[in-house]
């Protein structure tokens, strides 16, 4: 059902691509080609109302209260949850002048891809072209970790805001370093988007913020209409965005995980970026590497504009570190 | 978080509203005011991979699979699944032409409201204007239940169709009576909406999908993006979907329980319409009524409108109906 031109786009996560590419693979695929995190949050018992009613209000007023505390929300913006960043990302360019836009790239497609959608012109560049008035950012980066410093963010939305455009800040990685986020200060004209699925490893649950200016948000809001986010979704995003004892203990878990794997890889490329869930590799044998880990059923993240550079994902049990030690060490034959 | 056009349209299932009108009632509220479905589809075992992983391509595809043949959706149509069929009434207005919009009225309010949001001229209209263009039908209507034949939706596209128009045809109250659906022969110009959550009583899951010609399918699908349900609502939609045994008997079940209602109600007001899952009650005494119940703990819905009509929904186990029959036999005092 997906539509032609989306289907260009390649993702992490599809592991039906990984069986279709090496058939023959050791199974069950270790999924090394997301940067979601290994060990999810433990998931809580689900009263069986959150399934039946409708999303409450309570239930939807309490998230938005958690997720507030949690990216520290100033009390000029406004938050916004939706199921999913993805589905943010697709209304964005209803809240934008027309005109070109700016991605600050190579980063995640669909940023580029909504905005062409929508009749955006987008260039995607490594450097903020000095005309733009609209610009996305997603900071930390995916896949390099390339990280923009708050003052040159806060300066870009000055330059926006001036020219009546907008600055999209996708913080999808940035939970496990806070100090980076620009939420606290929310400058003027920029929207920031916060990914729940990916450090509190549930995906599958689809749940996401954007935090913006009360005008902006209102207009997500009514894009989204009532009860967009699940009941489940709305329990477990509460109940986990108020634990920051189980996302300090994640991230420095992870934070070791990431150091281990930086060990292993090194002697096969170098490491050229990351962030706390997966590392940027670039070699010129990534195309070999990656056909050999799929031999070994060790599903990577290659990118077709960047043949060399592989992405990894961390492993998530002893069982899935060894299959990865043992294929790294594996003849390339 | 709602926009304040929003908050003037009443839902059932609003619980909270209900516990500050009868700040004193009985505790635990039997909730009434919604069409769902009290006993819900059993929950199957969700595996922990429906939570941890991003929504895979394989769910999608049997999601869809088993939605088709539950909906009898002809080949030449395509099928869309959403995060609830709210989502996908928001985002209607983009696949028809500018014009006015009629809506065959009284109905569920947020048809109109998707439409004025978006810009249109909405007409809320008893019977179809000559003129219309586009036009949105809830069949069977919420909420009195009012059918429309299929040769008058038939030719209602026919008419649409030379004008370039669009009809929305609502079903998300026709799962238990699938001979009314338009489905299996979707004319052209013609939308139709299924809601999952109401007959299968898990409303919380938000899951509703769309059938349509695959270029409207195409615009609803990329304006969604990807993974826009939730990997457990995938695995319970395909599930319950292929489960025609368990909704012939809840169909039957719940016509039986809105024979029981009809019963009980009967001396209190004049039945105007309904179906399977709810009843429209007229009476000048509505408001009393209303007010009356809510002191007993129990919440039905109004209507701003028509303040001389009441929707009941059906009881869910022996004490809700009990508590029903009480409230009703006790004096209006």
């Amino acid at each position: 059902m997906r539509v032609a031109v989306e289907e260009d786009i390649w993702h992490g996560g599809d592991l039906a691509t990984a069986r279709a590419l090496f058939p023959e693979a050791p199974q069950p695929w270790i999924d090394l080609s997301t940067g979601i995190n290994p060990i999810p949050y433990p998931l809580p018992a689900l009263p069986l109302s959150l399934w039946t009613r409708l999303p409450g209000a309570d239930d939807e007023a309490a998230l938005a209260a958690a997720a507030r505390a949690a990216y520290r929300v100033p009390d000029h913006a406004a938050i916004v949850a939706a199921p999913g960043t993805q589905i943010l990302i697709e209304l964005l360019p209803r809240l934008a002048p027309a005109g070109p836009v700016a991605v600050l790239g190579p980063t995640y497609a669909e940023h580029g891809h909504a905005w062409r959608k929508a009749g955006f012109a987008v260039e995607e560049a490594a450097a903020v072209p000095e005309a733009a008035a609209t610009v996305v950012v997603v900071n930390p980066n995916n896949p390099d970790g390339r990280v923009m410093p708050r003052e040159d963010l806060k300066r870009l939305a000055r330059r926006s805001a001036a020219r009546g455009g907008l600055v999209v800040v996708d913080e999808a990685f940035a939970d496990f370093t806070p100090d980076l986020s620009i939420v606290p200060e929310l400058p003027e004209a920029t929207i920031v988007l916060r990914s729940f699925g990916k450090s509190y490893g549930l995906a599958g649950l689809r749940l996401g913020f954007a935090i913006a200016a009360p005008e902006q948000a209102a207009k997500l809001t009514a894009a989204l209409g009532p009860w967009s986010v699940a009941g489940p979704a709305l329990h477990v995003g509460a109940l986990a965005l108020a634990d920051r004892r189980w996302l300090a203990a994640a991230g420095e878990a992870r934070a070791g995980d990431a150091a281990r794997l930086d060990a292993l890889i090194a002697p096969h490329g170098r490491i050229i970026g990351g962030t706390g869930l997966f590392r940027l590799v670039e070699t010129p044998a990534a195309p070999a590497l990656f056909a050999r880990l799929g031999r070994h059923g060790i599903y990577v993240r290659r990118f077709r504009d960047a043949p060399r550079r592989l992405r990894f994902g961390l492993p998530g049990d002893a069982r899935a570190w060894a299959r990865l030690g043992a294929a790294l060490a594996a003849d390339a034959a």
